[in-house]
């Protein structure tokens, strides 16, 4: 397939678009979807000086066909920053395309732009689709559990 | 236990403390050691004016009992950061006594004060005393698997 994608880094003008996507992000993978104080939030977040995570709109033709987010993590025994995707989705009909391929290979270039040891992401166990394309990529799998504490089991912590 | 434990932040004074405990967590979770030069990395990224972690050494009674890295990483759904440990590492001898249990503690206070949403961490499948021990804590175990490309992975995308 011959395409034409075009990597938008989300700024003011694209902020919308870039929300709309986080919610189809958010109902397929059956989150509770940002509300308007959590937008006012993401979009301090982004547009910052110093921003939390970099992000950005995949274009196929004008048409947004996908997004992703990522942010700098660390491994100490490396001592070299990790490129970690916090979210990548490409939107339904787009799928199975090579779409996400052009997607990991942009992250790839930033990680070495970066001078990143790693780039690292998690996939919920459910998704299917995803974990065969990781596979596809060749990308190894960590035999590691991923553990949560929200904001009411923190606070029995304190 | 009556327990009077200290939190000391890495800075340069006791930087080799912290550097001998980071290899013995390598060496517990079987992974190579930082070398030389990741020695120098590990030093400028913890002590710069913008740090790329935060580490802590933990004490009893003026004996280093223990370390734990945390930096922040962001989830996009609740538009909030999350407190991200990195490393989290009890001498032998030491463990199942109480002091994990005062980590987290000092790490939940750390959340509050940073505005977190979510406090998260990851542990290796076989590492069962711990596993054991965040089950203790009550935190929600995620059904999620943790991918990784290394340099060499990185290359073949770009």
């Amino acid at each position: 397939m011959n395409q034409k994608i075009v990597f938008e880094r989300v700024i003011h003008n694209n902020f919308d678009d870039f929300i709309s996507l986080v919610k189809q992000l958010a109902a397929y993978e059956k989150q509770d979807l940002p509300d308007r104080q959590a937008e006012t939030r993401l979009k301090k977040d982004a547009l910052s000086k110093t921003p939390r995570f970099e992000a950005y709109l995949v274009k196929e033709q004008e048409k947004i066909v996908g997004y992703f987010i990522y942010y700098m993590t660390y491994s100490s025994y490396l001592a070299l920053p990790t490129l970690y995707i916090e979210d990548i989705f490409v939107i339904e009909g787009w799928r199975r395309t090579g779409i996400g391929k052009k997607m990991f290979e942009f992250c790839a270039r930033q990680a070495k732009n970066r001078g990143c040891g790693r780039m690292e992401w998690c996939v919920y166990n459910w998704n299917i689709p995803a974990i065969k394309f990781y596979r596809e990529l060749k990308a190894t799998r960590l035999e590691k559990t991923y553990y949560r504490l929200d904001k009411k089991q923190i606070a029995r912590l304190y």
